[in-house]
């Protein structure tokens, strides 16, 4: 009878060694990803934010004027460019929020929770990034060459700083959408393996 | 003696319950999920290459010529378009190749790889498609609305068929990245919940 006692504590004492190592073992691979996951986030606000407010003060005038009209350029001439302004600043003030939520995956490797969260509203920031980041540069793209058959002028051969600027931020937002889809594969992997 | 092999025994015959027990119980909800994710991938393929189909065919010319000159609007016109053309069509080729990969979610539930491979390429190929979305949205509204600053004529007034063409192929892109958004918030519920 002692021997039918003995199995059962046994596979108990397997089982408590089990869990105790779980997080040794394969958790520090899921901890690793979850630090990446914070240094990217923090590469990711600044790229976002950093585009908002290069596009935000992208501001030009030319020196001539004429008597009824002085030729300006700032992102308010463009509707795509003030929505870039606003979607890069909401993005970047997500993922400021989303860090406490990569601290606690990194805190607890294991826990499914956080990171379906981080999952889940990173693939909606993703996309609001991405629609910016790309209408943004649709319309740089056609100040810098302008378009033939509908007779739009390129203006960068006049506003040559603003086009600049433009396409600096749009650069920089490209950036974090790269930041963002990395980070929702992280998550994923994370998630999916054992 | 008999004992102790009895409950090594019975304790197998309760592990092979619970695996036999498993994909009916909650099974039944994730099997629930991939077949949905096997419609919507039907769904957003539809929009995906109706949205391909309706740019490429985009072609309008105006009943009156100069002698030097014949007004003409296509999606050859805006390089934004071609692109729009082309990724829409890589995301329903990718979308149908993907079918097969839902239709093993559908047979196995629990499989984590299937769902782990679908929402890794889903995330690359909605950026792509958010990429052309948007890009071509703002390309659409600034045929639409013009721009002051620039003196870019808004050609809609002109070419009434070609914007309402491309108009419509915007509206069914964002249709097909609507849907990529749902099924990678739905492949990561299923991976993500036991």
């Amino acid at each position: 009878m002692s021997t039918t006692i003995d199995i059962p504590e046994s596979s108990k004492v397997v089982k408590g060694k089990a869990v105790v190592a779980a997080p040794l073992r394969p958790g520090g691979w899921k901890k690793g990803l979850a630090i990446l996951d914070f240094i990217l986030r923090l590469g990711a606000i600044a790229a976002a934010l950093g585009a908002a407010a290069t596009m935000g003060t992208s501001d030009q005038t030319l020196p001539f004027f004429t008597q009824f009209f002085q030729f300006e350029a700032s992102y308010d001439s463009f509707t795509t460019f003030q929505f870039f302004v606003i979607t890069m600043a909401l993005v970047g003030g997500y993922l400021v929020l989303s860090l406490p939520f990569s601290v606690v995956a990194i805190i607890r490797p294991h826990a499914v929770g956080p990171r379906l969260f981080l999952i889940i509203l990173d693939t909606v920031f993703l996309t609001l990034a991405t629609a910016s980041a790309a209408s943004a540069a649709a319309v740089v793209y056609l100040a810098h060459n302008g378009d033939q058959d509908t007779n739009w002028l390129a203006i960068c051969n006049q506003f040559g700083d603003f086009c600049a600027q433009t396409s600096a931020a749009v650069v920089s937002s490209f950036v974090a959408v790269v930041v963002l889809v990395l980070l929702i594969v992280m998550s994923a992997l994370a998630i999916g393996k054992p």
